[in-house]
């Protein structure tokens, strides 16, 4: 049977937003949440109370699925949480939890695989058959569609393209690891530098935009003080754009994708980060760099939660033997 | 048609070599030839002379074609040699060369991807649908395989693992770029730690390979010297071992492989490099660390070869509509 609507949910280490979402991508209803702190009952019980509202009122047979995207490590064929740096997730079944209480097929992927689906289902990797995605955001990212498909890796655990080494006496990453691209341009590594600017009496719009306050600088006051003009802030996203550009020759160079997209909040709200890090692969990259484009996402804050609906789409079909 | 044999060739820098292989993987009759410096068209002829001489006697119905591994980065669909460092063939159609000259389907690849076909077949690799093959020889290359099949991303450029950036400040790459795998495991670099470790009084035994002479130590000697015990050399390779299982900390992040092969000329020579890169995984490494094993190649100088002839069996196959 052919239904109508998926619902996608996207966890994040902030928020939780859901949508029910048609075949062709329209979000007709979404509401989201703050993420509860309570330990994991408590989020899974915010997912499960957002599913019923967005969905309230349609038929359940009208609902292909759920699709829910973690900030998390997933072994994708036995739908496990591997590992989960900002959420107490790790080891709990979510999927069997949600499915007790809702009529419905649940699926889980890592939230960033999930951009990279909603990305090329709907947005700026349509048709893309080898692309990467990386996101921008607390955390850095991504995901891999390898031959027109998502390409997890042997156990589903793949596509953490900010977790790659790209200076090794670098400084620390929060997953435990060193000079990793979230090491550079995790919203925490922004701040840190935005912080380090002001302290040296640089960037003084930076300053301003968290009150004064060095110690309150973000990511954010980083972003907005750049595009206010200011030169240290500025300089420290350049300098991001570099590092991100230089770690992507690694992916360019292994990988000879078509296309790489750049989303994430920080991704999307700083255009000149992506054309820094297009620059340093055309410089840097072998031949693979004459056929890679770098743009940015263009579904913004809904690339997980539709990629999540394609997700719960998909493994509908093919539950029930239709092919797109 | 089920044919018998298939040739594979391997153009390396310093050496070609050509073997007639049987489906199995049994080398019947091989040769080799130091690579002509004289141009694209010296290489082509020493390529086509040792075609015939290691298939002279067969009949050429039960040979399924040729398979060419070149340094170089190919587009695999157009067949066309993109970027070649050390051969001037960069635009030379060196198949259609070939081709022109013997009644034989020939099939050009990449030598990294086709070291990985090579494992894959006959060797290491055999039965690991997902895996990464590095080769640490003059060049470091290597070859993805992806679902079981080899992955050459968007245009055949792909698989160049050698050429991911580990350190944004790092020494220059032979490939034009800077802190690459290459700058620090490449046979040049190797000789370049050795010869500082000996003009620094330090690795005796260094020298003492190399007839005294700082400036004429190599990688080799480097290795001769540590596998009798010379600490410098011990602690250059070990070095190696672990910038390169810091490289490779990206490669499990993002592709989650069930396996990593390392081969080439200094790779097998160094059982340790892979052992201390191994370790080094699963240090750093995200969850992946728990699925990875990092192995020893198992063909040795082979490997090249037999995956050439491996590409034109699967290549002949296809044409012919067979399936294995």
């Amino acid at each position: 049977m052919r239904t109508s609507y998926a619902v996608g949910v996207d966890v994040g280490g902030t928020r939780i937003a859901a949508g029910l979402v048609e075949r062709k991508g329209r979000i007709v209803k979404d509401n989201k949440t703050l993420t509860p702190k309570a330990g994991p009952f408590a989020v899974v019980d915010a997912v499960i109370e957002l599913v019923e509202e967005v969905s309230a009122g349609v038929h359940s047979s009208e609902i292909a699925g759920i699709g829910i995207g973690l900030p998390a490590q997933i072994d994708f064929l036995r739908q496990s949480i591997e590992f989960c740096t900002n959420l107490p997730l790790a080891g709990v079944d979510v999927r069997a939890l949600v499915m007790s209480r809702i009529r419905h097929q649940v699926t889980l992927d890592n939230d960033g695989n999930l951009a990279a689906f909603g990305e090329y289902r709907y947005g700026a990797a349509k048709g893309a058959r080898d692309f990467a995605m990386i996101t921008l955001g607390t955390g850095v990212g991504g995901g891999l569609f390898v031959n027109g498909e998502p390409y997890r890796g042997s156990r589903g655990l793949g596509g953490e393209v900010g977790h790659m080494v790209v200076q090794m006496d670098g400084p620390p990453c929060p997953c435990g690891g060193t000079g990793h691209i979230e090491s550079y341009l995790g919203r925490a590594a922004l701040a840190v530098e935005g912080q380090k600017a002001a302290a040296a009496h640089r960037g003084r719009q930076i300053l301003e935009e968290a009150g004064g306050e060095v110690s309150a600088i973000t990511a954010e006051h980083v972003v907005l003080a750049s595009h206010k003009g200011d030169e240290a802030a500025t300089a420290i996203l350049m300098n991001a754009g570099l590092v991100l550009g230089r770690a992507l020759v690694g992916i360019v160079n292994v990988l000879n994708p078509k296309l790489i997209v750049v989303g994430g909040g920080i991704g999307e709200a700083c255009p000149f980060i992506v054309e820094r890090a297009a620059q340093a692969i055309a410089e840097e990259a072998l031949a693979g760099r004459r056929d890679v484009q770098v743009i940015p996402a263009e579904l913004g804050n809904d690339a997980g939660l539709l990629g999540a609906a394609a997700l719960a789409f998909d493994e509908h079909d093919s539950r029930e033997g239709l092919h797109r």
